[in-house]
């Protein structure tokens, strides 16, 4: 009996997250098609079956990644309320939660971006996907005044992005949990603040 | 004859340099003691005479990379006039000129980062690292008046690594670098401006 659709989808969302926390618990040297297969608990080759390159299984992982943090973007601020404390709460809340929830997706990104440089097809996917979070982003800054959101949104991005590398890769490690909210919330709200008036 | 004292130390950056950039290049799998050899131009047995073990090789590279920071880093801003404008452009002037000249090193940086997680010995040195250059960056924001300068300078080091980490191995390797240059001054001045009035 042939495969429906919706079973390959569920698979192929099934490897992909087998092959995310494969890196980032692992490296990248940890992520072969046959581990995959034993960490999703499916039969030997299924792995290669849907996704039969290493950069198709490296590609599946980026796009995964995006469809989640799509999911879990807070909506730009004409929805939330549009006042710059709203915008400032809920960015600072989507860094929180990412590193609470979702810091294995972090680790994997930042793995899968330095290989990044020697795949182009991974290369690709990775900035589709930074172009796709910026867009979404530059919606969240415009409502505010902030004078071309579509440039500021880049920078505002890195910070946020640095916020989160510092917790899961970086000396932030160290600090309390406490601490590096504090931290998250106090640069959001300056940042934020700087662009209004700059 | 004994090796005196600073042949040592010479051989020992020399074979830290061409570590780095078997890292940066190659990603951490193309990192070996024998590559190193040949990278640096050195006897095979070279690399294994002075660094032992791969902690001590990654550590090594770690070390290096700080002191380059040390050397390069802008000085505490009650040397160079005090002004926020003055440390705004210092800083920028940072970021803009260690993609220029070592982007390579940002890249060997990340990639022991990463790495870290899953060796502690690395990882007290990473963490060093930024705990030296965040005091050195609260000693630069001390004197522009804002509040609590050791609080501050974590996740301001954040941002300027999320604005490093975006140009050599995220979404903002596709920008131009005009593009580039006018969103770290802009993002820079911002956040300064934000903490400035926080």
């Amino acid at each position: 009996m042939p495969k429906s659709p919706p079973r390959g989808d569920e698979r192929r969302a099934a490897i992909a997250d087998a092959a995310i926390h494969l890196v980032a618990t692992r490296g990248l040297r940890g992520l072969t098609h046959r581990a995959v297969d034993t960490e999703a608990g499916l039969p030997p080759g299924s792995t290669s079956y849907y996704l039969r390159t290493r950069d198709a299984l490296l590609t599946a992982c980026v796009s995964r990644m995006l469809e989640r943090d799509l999911a879990a973007a807070p909506p730009a601020v004409a929805d939330a309320g549009g006042s710059s404390d709203e915008t400032a709460d809920l960015l600072s809340g989507m860094v929180l939660q990412l590193i609470r929830h979702r810091a294995e997706d972090q680790l994997a990104r930042y793995e899968l971006s330095l290989e990044a440089s020697r795949r182009p097809e991974v290369l690709d996917a990775i900035t589709h996907g930074g172009r796709v979070l910026r867009e979404h982003l530059a919606g969240m800054l415009a409502p505010l005044g902030i004078r071309d959101p579509e440039q500021a949104a880049w920078p505002f991005a890195a910070m946020l992005d640095g916020l989160l590398w510092d917790r899961v890769a970086g000396a932030g490690r160290t600090l309390s949990a406490d601490a590096f909210e504090t931290a998250v919330r106090r640069a959001v709200r300056a940042l934020l603040d700087g662009f209004r008036t700059d």
